[in-house]
């Protein structure tokens, strides 16, 4: 099993809910998204007041299987856990946990493709961030 | 000038902007809402696991000035102030402000009508509700 | 009453419900933007794949009276009705209406405030807009 | 290459754009979501007024591959073809495609899980949910 080095907490919003009472599923992938930006903050990959159109990431995939329904008022955090570095693209394992007993509500993986929005082409995984996200992740 | 006993901080999600780059404008009153059940709890009104159905208050009209733009990562909070409380309704000032400089992004009312959703009507203020806010709001 | 010479039919989505099994307080201002941008493109000031940082309106206030609950499967039109165009700002009326009945179900003021982008300033109303505004809503 | 017998035209939402001007990523499973509500409707196995913890279905597992950004104004049509049922659940392949080319921008499966959501529990596939769906989809 994979090891998380990275997680955020995030209150579930009342707009985050759907009929049922429960997340709906449509904001796991806000939830997921957040949690990757912050990371990328963390790792001083993004900063604040940078023009979004400059982040150069576009999603290629998503996979999320549901354990166990979230509910308003419980305390979560979201993993960001990035296991492979390729050519233009970046794997990331993520996941939904309670912040206390760290029960895993979701699961999933991300893939992002390095991608000049000025130009809509995918582009090489800078340098930099390579090297990073390896020592970070220990990789 | 109204002073808010309550505020609560919410963190702006990359999720709740728009092709501007700043904080949507149907994403303040998801703001507004989550700070009002966060009230709602703070003062015993509302327990989490609660369903619901059972809160008991519709909307009745909004009111929102934006005074300047809310951009990611910007640390606000979102304040909650109950003015008024009528036969069958609440009147609340909220905001939106930074949670450092206490700048203010947005400011506004809202009325909400004590509502039975089970049968589709509004109801009066229950007795124990108007005495717990008179007291936390100095009314 | 005012008369309202642009509607634009809009689908309700599951995704605008919350745990009251009704329309969602935040997504009434969704509809309503939607609506304000269909109008725009209807009448020639918005072309689709344009750069939504050239638009140059931002929302300065907002005002909505919730008359009805809104259903996922009912039928609804929003309007959009510009009743005013000032130096730097236009104030539109909007409403949720069922596409059948015409019950209205929502009904309410926005002031836009015509924007610069780029520099973060109000700008004066374009002559083109005015003028075009003003020979469709016969002002 | 499967063969879908269900689409539901759905718009783009300017408040389902994020700041790269594109359809946000998580805007893709609400757009899912309501083409498979508006599918089971078509097949009779959900009514208007309906009460939405009655539909009895939950999300297990989700898959997207995005294939090309989706903007505003693009006329999009959602499939949803169910591929198998099983004991407890259904599988159902879905896309996006451009209304008219047919081009893909993007497909995914997603695995349901029948629900009493009064217990909390899986449940069998109705018979009746089985026959009606096999008979639509040649299964």
């Amino acid at each position: 099993m994979s090891t998380f080095h990275f997680y955020h907490p995030i209150e579930i919003r009342y707009g985050d809910l759907d009929p049922q009472g429960h997340l709906n599923n449509a904001a796991y992938l806000t939830l997921f998204e957040q949690a990757r930006i912050c990371y990328l903050r963390r790792l001083g990959l993004f900063r604040e007041g940078q023009f979004f159109l400059d982040i150069g990431v576009i999603l290629a995939d998503v996979h999320i299987a549901f354990k166990k329904p979230v509910e308003w008022g419980m305390p979560v955090r979201v993993g960001v856990h990035i296991v492979k570095i390729g050519n233009k693209s970046i794997t990331v394992e993520q996941n939904i946990v309670h912040a206390e007993t760290g029960e895993v509500f979701a699961a999933g993986e991300v893939v992002m493709v390095t991608y000049d929005y000025r130009t809509g082409r995918s582009i090489p995984v800078p340098p930099e961030w390579r090297e990073i996200i390896q020592r970070f992740e220990d990789l």
